[in-house]
């Protein structure tokens, strides 16, 4: 473990913080709400924590995979630990483990929160400002902006990007890491734009519309209000519907959109899968709502257009509400579930399984049952037109394995909390671990994780980060032999 | 495909169950219920199918992996649709397709049924046998059975035997395995009288000790009253726990035993891990109970009794209830739930994931994630004192895989029948791939699958049948170059 290069990275990872948290408080001294404080302190914490750490100098610039992924668990964690000082020192969170709930749920983009009704109206604009704004810097990552703005010449960088880049593959857009993520945060940045521009035009103010903009490009899910974004025009949904599909596709589609290469965008694999499976979801929960929900969807278009807003809001891992979906029937609570397993592509900003993975998985237990029929026959999987190397595929298992064995100790951890019941334990798991927020029962878009212990609120904390950063580098904090001098 | 050792394998099939349908016809006589002819008709119809079919002569005798499965698959579709048979003539279950499930759910040692309290008494004795028979005919295998009584000099019979037996790895005891398959088939045997012999001891009758050890023997959980086994008294209750641990453990330790190797028989890693997981789930589920339920459970030994009975009961994928646990708290209906997924031993009567490979699951992804921290080590996973082969391997986790995706798709097929609730589809279709029996709400202990329509109920047999035969002979019928000639 190379740890001066661990520190002075983390180092530099504060010192973004620092800067990152002062536009909340620029916020909070335009609406003169008293929050000056709150901010300016954990400012100067991380300024003095981050710079010297930043300085460490090392002869040896060289880092590995297992130096990649520490650096990015740490990060984090850290993040969400210093994150959370406003909120307490404002004390408007000033129990710190909910604190630090809602500032892990903010940066890892899930969106699932401890604040009831009344909390949220007690949120200051500042305050309320750094809550959402934490989804969009959660959203692309930390570590891919630090690798974007500061100087760097260490080798291996890569393991960097690759370990806090969502999805089983991860390749660089040009030959200069740099320069690749300076692209990801262009293309994110002018997205996240447009939507505000669109935003205005339905009529929200300017606040309203780029808070609403933040929680969609992060596939956050917070909302500004206690009823998420039910309260909203039907443009503004659908606005919020379209970007929501818009960010969980995988960036490569838009950079390969802005070289010139149409053609080769729209031939991703994964992008198809995806289409059709929120297309075929789309209309089918639309036709369950319609039929069996006929008193609140009067028309099959308003069925629809519900219909869209929760599965691009669940598949994206967005998890905003248009309409309280815990009422609906089993068909479409179901698909719902699945969505939330599933989550967006690979290299977008949303969470979940990611449709890449789970393509591979599937076409590489087919290719199993090939070989199984006839044992002397030479199956490889493909995806992507590309045959899937070997270590891929086993990082998508085993990813598989530790997701299924997390999820059910998660589950089991939290039934005996006796706040919620069976089902309301089992889907803020899944909410969880898939970075989605609202769950059913308690944790629905009608509910919160208010009443869960402080011990459940620390799993699932853990648990939202095991899904951000796909589960790996949180692991690897507790192997003994990743702290092994050497 | 060996088309012609197929259907003379099958032809056996028939012979056999035409042999087997004489007992319950015996016990119809007996009891002169009226059902003879029902019996008969059947009888005879197998014997003129079954008889040429058997005969028939090939060149090569050889088969492979592949025909191995057909095999397996075929036998028990035809076996189930079959057994139906003498249902529907007796007009005690005069729905086909409520007949071909409860069979299929017979043969596969799921226990799920059906029929509802007043069904329940309609059952004539002969009728009642034939319902529990299956149960202890599926429980070792129809196929080993094959193997056992009938002269064959095939090549490959082995991969008949591998895909008939449950777990991950299947060994021979014997190097002949036509003993392999009798000494299988004398443990049962001995087993199931001494359960016989202590139910009797309890103050049962015969008939009720008969079946009673039918359904334990073969871990599978249809009961003889409405009640399942709550009527029984303390000491029937305990015999039942103590016999359904006993059939899910890996049949290798008994014969370990049998030839003096007992301290070889208690190295069994898979052993030590399902005992210390049944342990733990005991003591927890029986305080949980035990806290929340002081009403129904006066006494921390009547909690443990309970508890003792649902956790073995559903460990070992039989299914019985000796208390309602639909109604337990959170906590313990997720243990169940939990079991349910991973069921008994592999080489047991039991169904479920098997202990043996998820052990082997969890530990290769563990030593993919050590890959992942150094990629130049060497790291293999062991299992039982030995490295685990890359077959073995690679096969558990396709089965894990395509287990998921069948969990999901039957569960989202499920929904759409406007029966059951969520929580009611999803456990049933956990409670079907397992062969375990009941699930939660609408078919818990106290439920019943009455109420699901025609479609579901076939798609829960094929689920049914896809959990006891492992995955793969199902999935392969469906799989276009299995039928390739050569």
């Amino acid at each position: 473990m190379n740890y001066k290069m661990v520190l002075s990275t983390l180092g530099k990872v504060l010192l973004i913080e620092a800067l990152l948290l002062i536009f909340p408080m620029l916020v909070g001294v335009i609406y003169s709400d008293g929050t000056f404080l709150a901010f300016l302190i954990p400012v100067i914490g991380l300024l003095i924590v981050g710079a010297p750490l930043s300085l460490i100098k090392t002869k040896y610039k060289s880092i590995y995979a297992k130096e990649g992924f520490v650096i990015v668990a740490l990060a984090w964690v850290i993040l969400s630990l210093a994150g959370a000082v406003p909120f307490v020192i404002s004390g408007q969170i000033p129990n710190f483990i909910n604190a630090v709930f809602e500032t892990v749920s903010g940066f890892t983009t899930t969106g699932a929160s401890i604040l009831e009704s009344e909390d949220l109206l007690g949120l200051s604009k500042g305050m309320m400002f750094w809550r959402l704004f934490t989804h969009w810097i959660g959203g692309m990552g930390v570590l891919v902006f630090v690798l974007a703005v500061m100087p760097s010449n260490t080798s291996g960088a890569m393991h960097v990007f690759r370990a806090e880049s969502p999805g089983p593959t991860v390749g660089k857009l040009v030959s200069k890491l740099r320069f690749t993520a300076r692209i990801l945060y262009g293309i994110y940045f002018v997205m996240t734009v447009s939507e505000l521009i669109f935003l205005l035009f339905g009529g929200n103010s300017f606040y309203d519309s780029l808070l609403l903009s933040f929680t969609t490009a992060g596939t956050g899910g917070f909302g500004i209000k206690s009823d998420s974004v039910m309260g909203y025009n039907s443009y503004t949904q659908i606005v919020i519907s379209i970007f929501m599909l818009l960010f969980s596709i995988n960036f490569n589609v838009y950079y390969l959109i802005l070289i010139g290469s149409v053609s080769k965008a729209f031939k991703s694999e994964e992008l198809r899968v995806f289409i059709i499976i929120v297309v075929v979801a789309t209309i089918t929960v639309a036709i369950n709502i319609f039929m069996s929900m006929r008193e609140l969807y009067s028309t099959f278009g308003s069925a629809l257009k519900h219909s869209f807003f929760q599965v691009t809001s669940i598949s994206s891992t967005t998890g905003l509400a248009s309409t309280n979906f815990d009422e609906w029937p089993a068909y479409s609570r179901c698909i719902l579930l699945f969505l939330t397993v599933m989550g967006a592509c690979g290299g977008s900003t949303g969470g979940g399984m990611k449709v890449s993975r789970m393509t591979i998985l599937f076409k590489s237990a087919t290719s199993d049952i090939k070989r199984l029929i006839n044992p002397r026959s030479v199956v490889c999987t493909k995806f992507e037109g590309e045959v899937v190397d070997r270590e891929t595929e086993r990082n998508a298992r085993a990813y598989f394995i530790f997701w299924t064995a997390i999820f059910l100790a998660c589950t089991i951890l939290l039934t005996i909390d006796s706040y919620g019941d069976l089902m309301s334990d089992f889907t803020a798991t899944l909410a969880c671990i898939g970075n989605v927020g609202p769950g059913l029962g308690v944790v629905g878009p009608m509910g919160s994780y208010a009443g869960y212990s402080g011990f459940s609120k620390i799993l699932l904390s853990f648990v939202m980060l095991i899904g951000r950063l796909e589960i790996f580098p949180m692991l690897i904090l507790f192997v003994p032999r990743t702290w092994r001098r050497g």
